[in-house]
């Protein structure tokens, strides 16, 4: 089966008409679009985030029907192969994002997608996700596609890639899976608000296990995620969780400047791609340290 | 230089004597006490921790005035080794940690450490850390060694290892650098707040940085604190991201109960010694992705 990203939908909603159906152990092949929903192309500058319709944004591919699957049910979804395209962009959108209040103005930076991204002349390791995938609520009506939920949708975690499987609840008789906003590249926290977004090609396998509802999405990894490298730390320090991981993004955003010379905002869009923002200790009463790590190499 | 952990403080304060002088370049070798200032043996058992002192907790070997440092330059120490303990605790005391409302009752368990540390059967791999390492705040008086601060401190930053470069803020003539709180395990969030609590002897090496004294710490970590392996990873989805942590380490510690029949407050030790919370997403408002992972080795 090969579903072709034009079978697309802009919000969660139960009543969305399937597009296919899978049965448990069949594979697919689904097509999604970038997270802009074509709206970007190679050719496109700062200048074009403005215009971003966000009417258009985040685009999943679906909904499918999975046989067999009934609420209180396990979908397990198993990541054969994540395609990224050959391109991508980057954006720092006016208004969203963690340091949004430091970094007003847009900026869209495009990739080249090979075996690395080279984002601003770097070579961003490609570490391929599916950074939207979920199944339909089962509270009637519209969902925006942007928060996730317990149901999945914009989990946006970057270990739901090539070899990891995915087990999330079932909240409507047949699922009805959709997935989208695919990413080259992403860090944990993906702190500007975007990775490196392409459309890709994912080929996954859909399993149900009766009665075995998780109660938010359980993830399997894949060694081809993890971050093996040395890496460059900067810590926030706080009462605050938000506020500690804001701190350490900035201090990062100032490291890779100061090391690099690129311009701040660039820094933190680099930083959304390929930095990863941890929770070090949440236990030292009153305040925690959230590190954010870069991997050295790709700034020395 | 060879100092022992006998020579210790309970509190950051700027007045203590120093302990010892280092020159930049120097190597010395800096023993330190477990979290519990030896409060607890080998025959330790549960019923020990409600007599723990609280006064005696944490404490730190030095402080090391470092010949030059001067407030606003920055003092970088290389860990060249961090040689743990045969034994280690790791505890769940009451009152304390990430889920203190769902576990009220004390809990400790006693790992023998070899080159992995055998918590309830379980091989952990060993990941040498120093918990505690700072410097004295430039504000006269006490203060507590529980929370970290811009000066370091507990930190409890796990990529703090053999082969790491720390970066601190020097806040007061001579630096006065102090350290301590071992542990030959722990993950990323600490989540019941303890570790593999250990006696360590640490090799270090001190330089100074003129005028170069960074916000907060800064580090730069060694691969050899990376996890690589799969890992099973479950999801806090919501606007909150201290609720998020909590609800992506409750869900971790249930599915490592049903898969391995641990007691759940056991399960939440091993999560504390080997589990890494991660920021997965901060972006997607208004409902933020954190995910707790723990390698499946470690429970297959």
């Amino acid at each position: 089966m090969h579903i072709r990203r034009t079978q697309r939908h802009h919000v969660w909603d139960n009543a969305i008409a399937p597009v296919a159906t899978l049965a448990p152990g069949e594979e697919a092949t689904v097509e999604t679009a970038d997270a802009g929903g074509g709206q970007f192309s190679p050719a496109s500058t700062s200048a074009d985030v403005p215009a971003l319709d966000f009417t258009r944004i985040n685009p999943v591919t679906g909904p499918f029907l999975v046989e067999g699957a009934e609420p209180g049910d396990a979908l397990v979804v198993d990541l054969l192969d994540v395609a990224v395209g050959d391109w991508g962009w980057t954006a720092c959108i006016p208004g969203f994002g963690l340091l949004a209040d430091d970094f007003p103005d847009p900026r869209l930076r495009i990739s080249k997608i090979a075996s690395t991204a080279d984002l601003l002349g770097l070579a961003v390791p490609v570490v391929p996700m599916v950074g939207t995938i979920g199944v339909a609520p089962p509270e009637p009506g519209e969902h925006s596609v942007v928060p996730p939920r317990r149901w999945g949708g914009n989990l946006d975690v970057r270990h739901i890639g090539p070899g990891a499987r995915l087990v999330l609840p079932v909240g409507v008789p047949g699922a009805l899976l959709s997935l989208g906003d695919a990413h080259a590249a992403m860090g944990d926290g993906e702190v500007c608000g975007t990775g490196v977004e392409t459309e890709a090609a994912v080929r996954l396998r859909v399993d149900v296990r009766k009665g075995a509802a998780p109660r938010t999405p359980v993830i399997e990894t894949d060694p081809r995620a993890q971050r093996t490298g040395a890496a460059l730390a900067t810590t926030g320090i706080g009462p605050d969780l938000h506020r500690a991981a804001r701190d350490a993004t900035r201090y990062l955003v100032d490291e890779i400047s100061a090391r690099t010379g690129l311009d701040p905002v660039d820094a933190y869009l680099l930083a959304s791609v390929a930095a990863d923002l941890k929770v070090s200790q949440v236990v030292d009463v009153p305040n925690w340290t959230v590190t954010a790590h870069l991997e050295l190499s790709l700034i020395s």
